[in-house]
This record gives C-alpha cells, structure tokens and sequence, in this order.
C-alpha cells in the first residue's frame, strides 16, 4: 500500500546498443469500493491515499453529499494467494440512516451517467446535479498566480521524474500556494484523491480554490470540480468541448493550455485579473 | 456525427496581453451502447467510427467472441430537445443463437471486472480471458520499424496539430506500414475504434501487427490489445506495472518511451531485431 512506483528490468535500445538495467515503472493496481460490504465500483489507481479516492469518488458521483455521510472506512482482509492483504479492497460504511441515491445498480461509474442519453442534449444526459455548483464564487485570480501554477505542482511531484507515468493535480489558493498535491497514474483519481482530501481535513465545499491538472480537461475532471464547487479549473493541454459547456453552465473559470506566460480562457474569464500582471 | 473538432472563442492571454479569439476545440460526446435494446454502458467519445467503437469495445470486454455475433449496429432515433437526432446511441442486435456471457449487471466496464478483487492477485482480478493470446505470434519487427512508428502516427492525425486534444492509436505492420489509425479524446476509445476497424475488415484476430498508441500504455489498453491477439504493443510514454504484467503473462512485446532512436522494451524481447538497425 502506498507504493507509487517499483523496479522492473527492461531493455534499453538506443540507437544499435542494447543494454539491460533496472528502471522505475509506476505502479497500477485495481481499487475496489465496497458500501455497507456490497461492491460499488474497480478503478485503477496507483496506490496510496486510498480513503481519500474512495470519499472523493463517491462524492463526486452523487452517491453521498457529506463527508459525513460515512460512518467508516476500512480495507477489507483480501488475502492472495501468498496470504499478503493486498490492500486492494475496501468498504464504507454508510451513517446510520444515509441511504444510497437510487442509482440503479447498471450505473456505469466510469461516464457517471445513470440515465439513457436518448432525447437529451448531451450536457443534460452526463451532468450531476451538484449542491455546490462554482457559480457565484467570487475568488479573483491574479494572472501571476495562475502563471506559477505550473512549476509549483511539478516542484511538488515527486514521482514523476522517474517514472514518467503519473497524472497529477493540485489545489491552489488565489495567490498560488498548495493546498494539496495528488498523484495517480489515473488523471479522474488524482482529482478525487483531492477532492477527498478537502473533505478530510473539513474544507468542502472547495470554495475559492484553483483546481490545476496535469493534462487535458475532459468533461469527466471538469463535472468532478464542479461536484466540488471549484471556482477555477487550470488544465495544462487542451479541454473538450462538453468540458467547456460544462463549465459554462455551472458558472466555473475554465483555462486551458496553461504553459508559460500563456493560456485559454474558455468560460468566466471574469475571475481572473490580469491587470496586476507583474514583469 | 463525426465531427473531430468544433470552434469556440477564447480569450487569450499572452503576457499582459489579453484577445478573445476562435479556437478549435475537440468534441465529446456521450455514446450509449445497446445490445439488443438494454443500456450496457455509456462512454465519453470523439463522434466518428462509431460502430467500429461499439464493436471493438464489446469485443475487448469480452462481451462478444466474433464479429458474426454481431446482427447489426444501428443508430437509435435519439433526438434532442430541437428535433436533430443525437447520433449518441446504439443498438447492437446480436445474431440468432447468440447470448451475452452472464456478466452480471453490476459489471463495471471501465475496468473489466466483473468479479470482486478480494483473494486473488491484481492480475487474475482484472484479467479478462481471451481467445486470441499473442504468445506464440512469431512476428519480427526490425527496430527500423518500431523507430518509424511516432512520425508515421504523428503524420496519419489530421486533428491534434489545430486542437492538441486527441489521443490516437495506429495498427501497423512489420515494415511499419500503417492498417488504419484512429483518434478519440478516450485512449481506450481508440483502441476499440482500431480494433473494430480489424472485426470490419475480416482481419480478426490481429495477428502479425504493431499496435502503437500515442500516450501511455495503462493494464486497460494492454487488456485490450491482448483480446484482440496483437503481438506487439508500443507507447510513445511510460507503461504501468500491471501492464507489464499482463504483458509478459500473454507473450506480448511492450515497448515504452518509444521517442526518437531510443525505447525500453518491457517484455519478450525476442520480436524485436535490433542486428538490421541501420545508420
């Protein structure tokens, strides 16, 4: 548990030599989440924060609305074969008188969407209802802040570098100093992972919060920060376009394609200041 | 249907200096996938090649064993709230004679488990049995070849150049030329959408060919290019541990970091004929 990478031997070829050496590869092991013993979801993840994927993940699902919501967490006693706990199972027991949300038990986890997507718009068809939604959030974000994001999160990685395999995201306030970092080498478990951090140490919903991610804002990421109320999603590459009308509807600062001095500003660019841009 | 890419305004910021401008974003959209009339499964995606999807993606789950399961593929008429159809959702009718495995409904596709993951190592938990294992495949790929692979892809994408959006995955042969690439904001997407191309083609399984995917390869893609018998698999990016695993349990080549002359390669080494490297 809490292994992000380990050691295998590969073949290095590079140009007409061949070498054989140890090297670091991060690593992926499945997640199971039970409720109340009966199995909800498997999601890949890398291991490490684990109650916290767990409490983000069905938070951000609709499946409960508060942290206490949840009597306790556990890992179950998984046995291999060799009679090690993998560690790989574990089980929420609902507070007494918390009932699931009539999900159906076809729901797919993975697209969040309980319902058919016939006669819907798209938005309509995948989006959560949210209690939090970020609209109305008034956090105004310096450019210098978003700009210093980041460096800050790969400052804060520490695997990266040596695996090349993890998706990170990071939770910022408004001039840029780290809540939070998480790691995963899935990009929507990174982001539960924080958002289950939050709502660990009592600060849910994430108001006034910057939400950076390592990679692409997908509609996924971008419906996950909205079930957390966050103001202000940073994506490193691009966003898609139901990520950008998710956004919008949900009244989120969406930026895109934030390297250097430079990004998008898709949606709300109202909260971010750029007169105070410093050289 | 079918659209790649849609365009939207941004506001750009470069430095101090801020312009709303059109951009090209890439388009998500939710599919719905039926068989026979049921919701099996709904996942994010870049419309188009949408019954080569839907068909790799049962293929790969296990769901189906042969493209002649399949009856037909048609799209329902979903419309929206202005009359268009959605061109989101699809029947699948299976042949006569044919049934589902019994997976149970609970059945969480995003991560091919339909078993608990309790008692069993993190490989036999999630591993789907296939028909099509590559061990045994005697291909041998020139490291030439495997060299060639990144720009070939590269030069195959019409989208990611106005949108850095899309993942993509091209089938190649021996000598490195291209059977098909296909692109999708969903890596796995990919993949089924290749896959599906082969089902289409009569080429199944996908005996004697390279698979090369843009991003990194997770367990989930590594799952996948074994149900379809691939040999060989290559990612430009890192690779997990229990890709590897999965790997080196099927007898297929994984090669990471595949990135100008240089590349790891993770398991069964032997495909791969560096003597032929030339300058």
């Amino acid at each position: 548990m809490g292994r992000l990478s380990t050691r295998t031997r590969v073949t290095r070829i590079e140009n007409t030599r061949t070498t054989r050496r140890p090297d670091a590869v991060v690593v992926e092991e499945p997640l199971e989440i039970r409720i109340n013993g009966t199995p909800i979801s498997v999601t890949m993840r890398t291991p490490g924060s684990d109650f916290e994927l767990a409490q983000g993940f069905l938070m951000t699902e609709g499946l409960i609305g508060a942290r206490d919501d949840i009597e306790s967490i556990r890992y179950c006693n998984s046995f291999d074969d060799d009679g090690r706990n993998t560690y790989n199972v574990l089980d929420v027991t609902l507070a007494p008188g918390v009932r699931l949300p009539d999900v159906g038990i076809e729901r797919n986890f993975y697209t969040t969407s309980s319902c058919g997507v016939c006669g819907k718009s798209s938005l309509d068809a995948v989006r959560q209802r949210t209690r939090f939604e970020p609209a109305g959030d008034d956090i105004s974000v310096p450019i210098d802040t978003l700009v210093s994001l980041p460096s800050t999160l790969r400052e804060a990685q520490r695997v990266f570098s040596t695996t090349g395999g993890l998706h990170a995201a990071g939770l910022f306030d408004a001039e840029g100093t780290p809540f939070a970092v998480r790691e995963d080498i899935g990009r929507h478990n990174a982001v539960d992972k924080l958002i289950g951090w939050g709502m660990e140490v009592g600060r849910f919903p994430l108001r006034h919060t910057i939400l950076l991610v390592s990679g692409r804002a997908s509609f996924e990421l971008t419906q996950k920060a909205a079930m957390a109320g966050i103001p202000v999603l940073a994506a490193v590459s691009a966003p898609s376009s139901l990520a950008i009308d998710l956004a919008d509807a949900t009244g989120m600062t969406l930026v895109g394609f934030l390297r250097g001095e430079s990004m998008n500003v898709y949606t709300h660019p109202e909260r971010i200041v750029t007169g105070s841009r410093r050289r």
